[in-house]
């Protein structure tokens, strides 16, 4: 077994750890569809309790699945990764019963402790672009697989 | 009655209609405290279904907050308005069971049809920032009382 | 001559006008390597003049040639565009002598009069990334080649 | 003498030492008007060298006055502080012979090594909004005083 075959199963064992405490991306209905070093693919569908006043996908539950692409992205590793800043561009509405697809990937390893992401959320159906997330991460101390970061 | 006070009474016509209509806010617990032109007062409580996989509030909870505020504020004057690009920082973790207090509040009337809000996110209990929110709006056809906006 | 050729041409006579008035740009020694729909690169060298108190290169002038590249990307089809909202993560610091090189590219069309532009600045020599920036524009009245853009 | 004078005195200090070495703020004609602890205030003029191709002052200059009155609040209590990720919302164009006055301040003290700062970019005439700027910086090793910071 080579490294990068190590490195990817160390990604999927640190998303299905992630996944198992993660009660806001079950409760979502998010799924990882893949996770590797730096890389995490997520999707999920508009429910009814997704709906806002304008009668779209709210930015929150948008916004909720390409943060959680970038968490899964950022602590792909086994080392545990906060975020600090997100920033989000809103393309295209996205409506009730549509599946969307996060794409996260690392963009840079940043400065000293941090690094920088780059999530896509796309429309399933026709690959149209809903929004775009870039995501500042700083690590923590502390595992993925083992421990708690410290707050 | 004076024009504050019917911009007052517009303003908190306009959460109302919006708020029947945001199965997100609702399912969220999301309250609306206070609305008035260019401000909106939310709070939201932690619950188990907003806790990620650092066993603290999934920052998509937490930006959906905000993000409620910012919709409320800029469509708080009758006028449809859409977010266009949202930025938030994380500055302290919010945990099960606490309260958050988002305030929500129009800088500028930016440029064009354009605008930019702040929204700060607070532990109800001490006021300790949870994070600082900006988001830019743009103003679409439609009203918010009894019309669509485009999309 | 196709339409291509066409929108090559528009793009390039747009940034030949631009660059003539943009001041800012000739006195940074920022020079327009390629225009195309949507997409300009760029690069500038860094000099004495933009190194800042921590002895590298000013954030303020990988900005700029970032902010520039995204100017003349939005404003590439004659149609006036301004920024309105800018992002920018700093990945490696930039040295004295450097040459870096910005490349920007329309993300999305947006919502209504708004897009979306991703600008890279590498370092060139060893195509380093040292800044992610990131724009939503607003289109004005007014083109490129012929009149001034509204405020 | 109390704690707050001497730390008035120390952010003073920083200013200058920084200042000595910032050839891009020396340059663009930007002063330093008062340095506290987590707050900097700075001016600079509008000249013909920043205006760029729609006849306004380049987004470049702006972002370049904010991000130093960021860089000097965040380096005012002598420990070395770098640029993240900054966002800015242009709200009103700058014209030439205007001056421009920065106000930085601390928002937050953020997570671990990091910081949050806003500054707001206000026409010195009539204090009208030019922009808002929000940084977030990252402490490294070393001080402003005497050493230089690891990059």
């Amino acid at each position: 077994m080579n490294d990068t075959v190590l490195a990817d199963d160390l990604a999927q064992a640190c998303a299905v750890a992630m996944y198992a405490r993660d009660r806001a991306a079950q409760t979502m209905g998010i799924t990882v569809l893949e996770a590797r070093p730096g890389y995490a693919r997520l999707d999920m569908t508009i429910t009814e309790t997704m709906i806002n006043g304008h009668d779209i996908a709210h930015g929150g539950a948008i916004f909720t699945l390409a943060d959680t692409a970038f968490a899964y992205a950022c602590n792909s590793r086994n080392e545990a990764n906060v975020a600090l800043q997100c920033s989000i561009s809103f393309t295209s509405a996205a409506r009730l019963g549509e599946r969307l697809v996060a794409v996260g990937e690392q963009r840079s390893g940043g400065t000293g402790r941090t690094g920088v992401y780059d999530i896509a959320v796309l429309r399933a159906d026709d690959e149209e672009l809903v929004a775009l997330f870039r995501g500042v991460c700083y690590r923590v101390n502390g595992t993925v697989l083992q421990e708690e970061p410290e707050s």
